[in-house]
């Protein structure tokens, strides 16, 4: 690698966060100042820190338009222009936290898959309390439906990101499911683990319940895109409710207040680490470039950690290394189609 | 209704629970000297407290067991008898800790649906930390999967069953899905959504994200039985992870432990209110007669808590009245029928 002077920088969709442009130019700041070049793709007046760059584009995907539709009707919006910069090679990476499936959309367009890849999937990283480990759960929302051959593909590339970019060695895959028995689940789920069981190129772990997935079963867990992304909002929702039970406990009398205010500091380990803000986003995975899609809700140290996300995939080479293992795998698309005939 | 003693006795299959037998015995006890009538089918050497009957059966129905077939060929297992003493009218209801899928076989087979009804429901009440309310969500685990019809059904079971028997008025019924707009989801999460949507007989409030189960935007959540068992599996995994990481943040210097020490009886409420026995586990919806599923790991309170609320919708005339709502709102099968054809 040159200098970051001389790095293509990551292309930064300027609109969206819920909350409005400031986590946006404020993430864009923190992430430029550790020396990540970012490219901001948005409004002219968002006023950006010295050293971040800037596209004009006036023209963002809301959640409320088709993501198809309007990718492909709007050559200048954003989030299209900064995905064309990666395949141009004009960015390293594109991040967004505007409209996911816009993001998504603009990403597989742009960027194409990997060969052999049949449907890209969306992956986050949840945090376990009590460890300084995450899992990587896909995919949480790019594919609502999926065949057997697709949750197959998405634990090849889960364990493959997991291995080139998070570090870990030899993941353990595991299949989410309604039972640990092998013939426990839909259809699709009991092929899918028939087929992972017998393959010898993963470390697969058989099935996993919800109530497993923060219990250290696995480093990488598959499912389709509804159950991830209704599983991953679940573990959110309920980390926050069971966060504001413990605050109200301590605001109920003065003993207890008392008791809050001198576990705070121990607490705040915790608070930290189920922030949503501190993983970065999901990264999509399985395409020809990195794709890193923020919370809508991001904080600007939500954005900075989705700029650095992008980056570490770029400079872990995890396209490469991803579509290499693939290849090894015997998971890509020819090699599945022939197991099937 | 006349006096507990004529009131025949709710059905308790005497195997199960994860932690062996001990837990059936005492929460038979307790419901027992409540004025429950309570009879057990199980082994004939439990140790039964006085005024809690028995009817010996050895043979039980193992999770590893497929259970339809199971249940077809056992016709002297516990499960298989205490709900044949349901529909033969020798006991009230029937509740179970052991297999949930021979549970629910043995339920369906012996207890019929009810008119109209194409699958029966697994419903299963989740508290809301800092309220005193819980919202009802279904299907758990009976359907891993369906057709929008089904939960179309689900959502009028649902919402008769909260009024019926939770004694909530007109209950806010919401469709569990991937984003708040009508059209996000798997396309039978739409078409339903669209059916719903349409319906002057249910109080429907859309689409609700896994972020919000616990936000009190819906009395009832219904869903196919896959992400049902996943998403209820989460909440309770993930209470239990956060509830964890607070132990052990309250572990990691005195300073913590002391305001542990002062903050854990105002915690109680919250403590119990998460744990999975007070609900009492999860009750089949949509057939003509009572069953619940009681929680595997359930302790003597959680098989109290399931006698409990078995015992309730009895009371409520739970199957009555969700079968005349039923009919009354045109969900039933003939009325579904005719709108799709």
């Amino acid at each position: 690698l040159t200098g970051a002077g001389t790095r293509v920088p990551v292309a930064l969709d300027g609109h969206g966060t819920d909350a409005g442009a400031e986590p946006v130019v404020e993430g864009a700041r923190i992430a430029a100042a550790e020396g990540i070049p970012v490219r901001v793709y948005g409004p002219p007046d968002l006023g950006l820190a010295d050293g971040v760059g800037l596209v004009a584009c006036e023209r963002s995907i809301s959640n409320e338009e088709d993501p198809v539709a309007a990718v492909r009707s709007s050559s200048e919006a954003s989030i299209v222009r900064a995905a064309q910069a990666v395949a141009d090679g004009d960015a390293s990476a594109v991040v967004s936290a505007g409209s996911t499936g816009a993001t998504m959309t603009a990403a597989l367009f742009a960027l194409r898959r990997l060969h052999g890849v049949h449907r890209p999937g969306l992956a986050a990283q949840i945090p376990m309390p009590g460890t300084r480990r995450r899992v990587l759960l896909l995919d949480v929302g790019a594919n609502v439906e999926v065949r057997p051959q697709h949750l197959i593909q998405f634990a090849f590339l889960g364990s493959a990101f997991s291995e080139a970019v998070l570090g870990v060695k030899a993941p353990r895959v595991g299949l989410l499911s309604v039972g640990e028995e092998q013939k426990k689940g839909r259809p699709d789920v009991v092929e899918a683990h028939a087929e992972l069981a017998s393959s010898n190129r993963l470390r697969f772990v058989g099935n996993v319940e919800g109530r497993d997935i923060l219990a250290d079963h696995a480093d990488v867990i598959v499912t389709d895109g509804f159950t991830g992304n209704v599983t991953l909002k679940t573990l959110e929702g309920t980390a926050r409710a069971v966060g504001g039970g413990v605050r109200d406990a301590a605001r109920s009398n003065p003993l207890a207040a008392l008791g809050g205010l001198l576990l705070r500091p121990a607490l705040g380990g915790l608070r930290r680490q189920l922030d949503p803000n501190q993983t970065g986003g999901a990264i999509l995975l399985g395409l020809r470039g990195v794709a890193v899609v923020a919370h809508g809700s991001s904080s600007a140290e939500g954005i900075a950690n989705a700029i650095r996300l992008a980056d570490r995939a770029v400079r872990e080479r995890a396209v490469e290394r991803t579509g290499e293992l693939l290849q090894a795998s015997g998971a890509d698309r020819s090699a599945l189609r022939g197991r099937h005939t």
